[in-house]
């Protein structure tokens, strides 16, 4: 029947199955984790005495030598080798000859690539962390140089209540800081070695799991073999921390593209993480901020492929497993250089303190001043209420604000109403006295800023030991 | 303009929008926790002294009142009062009059609500850990029986090497107690109070939000009151606890499903947990396992959706964020059920444990066993494969398998090979010797099992004390 | 071993897993459906002989009385009736009795749900595209008011270049037509049926498959009998259609968000449609414009919960096909709602003309035209984009536009520069002069409308024959 | 500030960002497309009178100098370059020079990119046609060649009634059917020209939008310019289709994968498309239908990803659109290369019949015909329902099936069996008699076939046309 489909098929068949079910394009990613686990391995087969001394002293050699060519760029890739594992076998084999093939023994490729995901995800967690660290820092840097910075606190995008733009940027540093944490509880997942699983169901040679765990840098092991060759956990973890950080990410993003338009013109973003036009030299686009915004789509894509794949999987390993990293790589790829250029972004932003500030003068969001302190001037609350709603209605309609009203007409409205009522009516004061544990008062923002200081440096303490 | 649209609309269209609007229908889910928010919030104006004591034992007094009626169903939640604080407010008004209107003083409803959605998480949590414990101890008990059953480790759904049934299960006591781990660590984020956060930006009265806190029974406060009523952190974090979880129920009633059709015939199902036909008596469909296979699509749908909502919102609160809500109940519900049904399905399961082991001696999944024998003997590994390879072959064009090539040929093929050959190819032996750590080996199973009791006593000790 | 779960589980457990595995809560909306394809069943099992008239007519009879009954709301559902069928089932039995039994001859629960959800979606489809249809009609009829009404074009939320707000929201139009074509097309896929296909492979009674269809009213036939009951192709199209659909309503209401904030000021939404606030009487909260915004969320996450759900389901029915249902009903009610609201929000809506216009001539949006202007008097294109940049940056460090800059200084830069460059400059000019097909220009947004009135018009008609 | 994260990041920033922002790494897959709109756009400049004929000539001729060299593979695309239209106008530049900046009249990047979309999709249509049209008459010669292949029908994965194997095969061709519709319904939205919206707005050059779309073959123009440029629903469309085909992919290899499987042992894939194990001979894995399953993943992410990029985008164009073109690439590779060793997997697949039938012969799946066969010699149904449920008990208790119960016995249960019964009871005769329109009859499968062959041969005939 090979006729059939033959027409257009049959002679590329070949090269499109392999092609097809190859991940070298991928997995090469993975070289230098895939070298290190072979390294690991080997120096306890010797020591365990399932390989000699002298066989292991030539495959060391050999994955050495390997190792150097690769880091001189000097490896090319093969699809007809399938993936990195038979590919840096094949280049270990030019090398070394014959032993080389004593590498395998008591080893899988499932427990090899589970391994090699192992290392991979730690390095990247690593990375991912420190970045994190990075970019926390440019925001409590940012936030310092704006406590007493004024601007509207929205909620449904209207003007709500003033606020002080440090403890705006403070609120995407409390978000960044559960990230953090979350990728640092995705460690605890990464961090355990699955090698010596073999195939499924471990091996009768004697190997010593400890000893390559240790020696490869992991924590601990996979206590049951079929668990260690099919769990993906940790990179459903890595997906979804992400998808939450650029969740995180695309609202800061959404934030500064409406913070540089005409409308609002709070921010003006440096011409690094912009793009003009030559014809309108007024025109900056805030491009960096709409591409990371855009890539949160991506990466929740990423993660529901993997949840996808693995819905109802049997144990232990299936071919369909292969199609874990490609989505793990272009979010790592996509998560690094995200919280990079949204530092470089932030770093460089010039903020428009008068427009700000402004901003909040033209709008009736100091009402619940003005009804507060009749109510600490003894007026009971509701009363207090209603007043302020019967003086908005009058500004509404002679086209001003609370702070344009005459003495003489709050004075007939309320004899409580004196003089110092403009200043109560100040955005500037309104934000001071929020002072409540938390909230946008200068001491509150300041005290933010601290622990965040302290939290961070502690971080970095605790890197140096 | 109106007409245009209103020949089918007009009238109905204050009840639709209102309805559309409103949250009643679902977030009554947390009539109990918005009481206890409130009773901790009256008894905090008291102490700081906003309120007067006076007026504080009447609102207590009236919440209990209504929550008495709650607990005794006589509560009606009203669409027109649209959510459950405003539905709880109306019934606190009702019984006590104007002083009702105090208790919400320097409270919105935007911290109420995320006060609630914590305190119902927090249960929630607690919940979900103690059903996966007891699933646990269902599969360690279940595992422990089954520790010398021998059955065939599948890679690719194909025959790989026996392994032990006891085995197979503590891969997904594995799976679950990383899933354990992941919604303790969802508690940590969970467990922090948003009360006093206020509208967005905190408030000018003199409120105690660590006290608030402690009444509530919460070991943190948020730090940033615009994170505190925009953080959905916690629920994202369930949903893909959620996610993963189902993920794993999924592979194990995909795996069910297979093992008790007319092909497989491993295991039967109990009558209670499968589904007959009157004309088919011997029929028993997994009713109860594919549902659980299923669900693990609207628990992902829960975790995308809310993606998908908190996407490039701005700060602080959006109306979009009253869409948390039913995803989050619908994932509690689905995994709380599940998670029953598996442990009872598991409980009940026969274990048809000959038709298991016997289908481990019809296929050459011994072949390594082979391999390593003549290996240990000393002959070159390279050379025992090619011997392995070339008796296969000549089993299979001969229809029978290694167990069956009387020793007379094998002797021809390798002197090395003697009489116990035979017992070194059957499925048991070559279970029994895979005592790599972590490994199939019945003692190796035994020890996973053993840490296992531990790890769930230590538990259940932590918690008694 | 069932003492191990069986402490909180235990007496509970039958009527969990019963309600775990009934659908009765939620099929129930197909109640009409099921009567419907029941009468239907019973009329061809009589015209071909398989029931004799005098059975067929009693169940005839007993089908119009529940029939009545459900309409006047005295059927009560039960949850150990399990589905909508058993349940109708069992009061059909209380009106007549054991022949009720025939009823089920030569079908299976699996046609009879897969009928009653192809007519729910037919009935579905035709209400959603009637509402689209509907919001359509109002878009076009605001763009007819608008035609001549000036405002920034953005791109990157940055004004580029002059428009008319008819031409906008005629973009609209555009999206709500394709998805109108999406959901006829949809129509297709749903308007056959599976009755007939008894439980997978058909059955050996002689019965008229065309018969039942016709009284339905369906126009094709399932061919297949295992591809009708496993078929659910036409809710993924819904779902997916569906959420094509709030995609672009969530653009719309991210833009009417933005046009209502103090910054835009562009549009004010009726009282009918937002919120206000008793404090502060000049806020409006666009709450409809967020939910709907926020409902996009749900509505993608019943399309992947479905897609999950079918992925790698082996053939024909199982019991995982149940999860079909309640994401497709919760989407039907929100796209349908939405549409409604939609509808309402902009009949209602007011337009600030002359914001939206003033916003246009305090940028830099007419550069282009000033380009043009010297292009079309001879001026190589290049040349001409220099001087316009020069003159950008000097008007951007006076502080001033270019229809700010005196005709003496036009005359110095280029001497074909004349007093009619102050027309061309104007917005309104700009966007008049944009007459390529489909453009912004007048002409164009004229054309635009008429073809649209042209095509509901066509649409009404066709109806109406 | 810069230096606070300057220290990793400052030198490499600008290449970081450029990179970060440039789209030439997958754009230029669209290579032909932009070359192809080149020409079209020039053409129309020339014969509109925008530019002269001579230097439009200059221009085409440098154009077709570029694709002579795109076609040699002498054309490097370069990151500085950004994206696949910049790339290509450097090119256009080297050969032409000035001039060459002439083609950008009254064309934006933003109709640019859009057109090259268009075009690429059309093609990818296409190409998914035919390799649908291909597997569907894969799948109609192999069903026709199993018509009287009997095989246990299933639902919940547990034997319900023998099918024909051909019968199963045709719910296949039916789903992959319904997607060939949904790809040809595609192409109505694809086969619209966006080319001449501009950036936005449209242009006030005296274009021919309809001149341009003709020359590319286009069937319609956008009517919209703000819908030209920031339509993506068709490439949504072509993701949300290729889901749902991946999903029909994924059942049908699920099902391969368990037809291989040692306990089904139904079929046998051909070593092109398995891989072997060089020490188990007799291991096939059915890597390729794994990793088919395993692609709907990435397919159902793609989709996912896109509709989270647009969700709340306002109009017009955004960079986050940028997004749009990777996971269609990856898409359009998936499902073509799917196609592809799909047809190959079943063109070269080896059906085990007798396996397959006699599996059909030990269990219950003929009860019904028993039941059946009583009913028709005039005993009231549920009367013959109570005596094949007792029958069926006995054999169970006994240990054999209906066939083999000695028609003594039959004759004490009921006087109406005789020795036909022992026809009737074959799992053929069953298959046989389900002769209801698009059941498993024989007659049945052959119509479908015939229905099949006749469609798909109208197609190639209208394409040759």
């Amino acid at each position: 029947m090979a006729k059939l489909w033959g027409g257009r098929f049959e002679e590329g068949l070949d090269k499109k199955t392999e092609a097809f079910g190859a991940s070298i394009t991928f997995d090469q990613k993975m070289a230098r984790q895939d070298l290190k686990g072979s390294l690991a391995h080997v120096t306890m087969l010797a020591s365990t005495g399932i390989l000699t001394a002298e066989e292991a002293e030539q495959i060391k050699a050999g994955i050495q030598k390997v190792e150097a060519k690769y880091e001189a760029g000097e490896i090319e890739f093969k699809i007809e080798n399938e993936d990195i594992h038979m590919n840096m076998e094949t280049y270990l084999h030019a090398e070394i000859g014959q032993v080389a093939g004593k590498l395998h023994t008591a080893r899988s490729r499932n427990d090899q690539v589970a391994t090699d995901m192992h290392l991979w995800m730690k390095d990247t967690l690593s990375e991912t962390m420190d970045k994190l660290q990075n970019l926390r820092e440019v925001i409590v840097t940012l936030a310092s140089e704006h406590i007493e910075t004024i601007m509207p606190g929205y909620t449904h995008l209207q003007h709500a209540q003033p606020i002080s733009f440090g403890h705006h940027l403070m609120a995407y540093y409390s978000m960044l800081t559960r990230d953090f944490e979350r990728f640092e509880f995705n460690m605890k997942h990464a961090d355990i070695s699955p090698l010596g699983a073999a195939a499924l169901a471990g091996t009768t040679f004697p190997i010593d799991r400890k000893e390559t765990a240790a020696l490869m840098g992991f924590s601990d092991i996979y206590v049951n073999s079929m668990d260690a060759v099919s769990d993906r956990d940790f990179i459903l973890e890595f997906l979804s921390n992400a998808s939450i950080l650029m969740m995180h990410l695309s609202r800061f993003c959404e934030e500064l593209i409406l913070w540089c338009s005409n409308e609002f013109q709070f921010v003006t973003l440096s011409d690094a993480f912009s793009t003009g036009s030559s014809i309108m030299p007024q025109k900056k686009n805030p491009d960096m901020a709409e591409l990371i915004r855009g890539k949160s789509g991506r990466v929740y894509g990423n993660l529901f492929g993997l949840l996808t794949v693995m819905k109802s999987l049997p144990l232990a390993y299936n071919k369909d497993l292969q199609e874990d990293k490609e989505g793990m790589f272009d979010t790592a790829d996509t998560i690094l250089t995200s919280l990079d250029v949204m530092a470089g972004m932030l770093s460089t932003l010039s903020v428009n303190e008068s427009i700000m500030a402004e901003s909040t003068e033209k709008d009736f969001s100091n009402a619940t001043e003005l009804a507060d302190y009749l109510a600490a001037k003894g007026l009971p609350f509701r009363q207090a209420h209603e007043i302020v709603g019967e003086m908005v209605l009058e500004c509404t309609k002679a086209g001003y604000y609370l702070q344009d009203v005459p003495l003489t007409r709050y004075q007939e409205v309320s004899s409580l109403i004196d003089s110092d009522i403009y200043e109560t009516l100040k955005s500037r004061t309104a934000v001071q006295r929020r002072n409540s544990y938390g909230g946008t008062g200068f001491e509150q923002v300041k005290m933010q800023i601290a622990l965040a200081q302290d939290a961070l440096k502690q971080k970095v303490d605790s890197e140096k030991e």
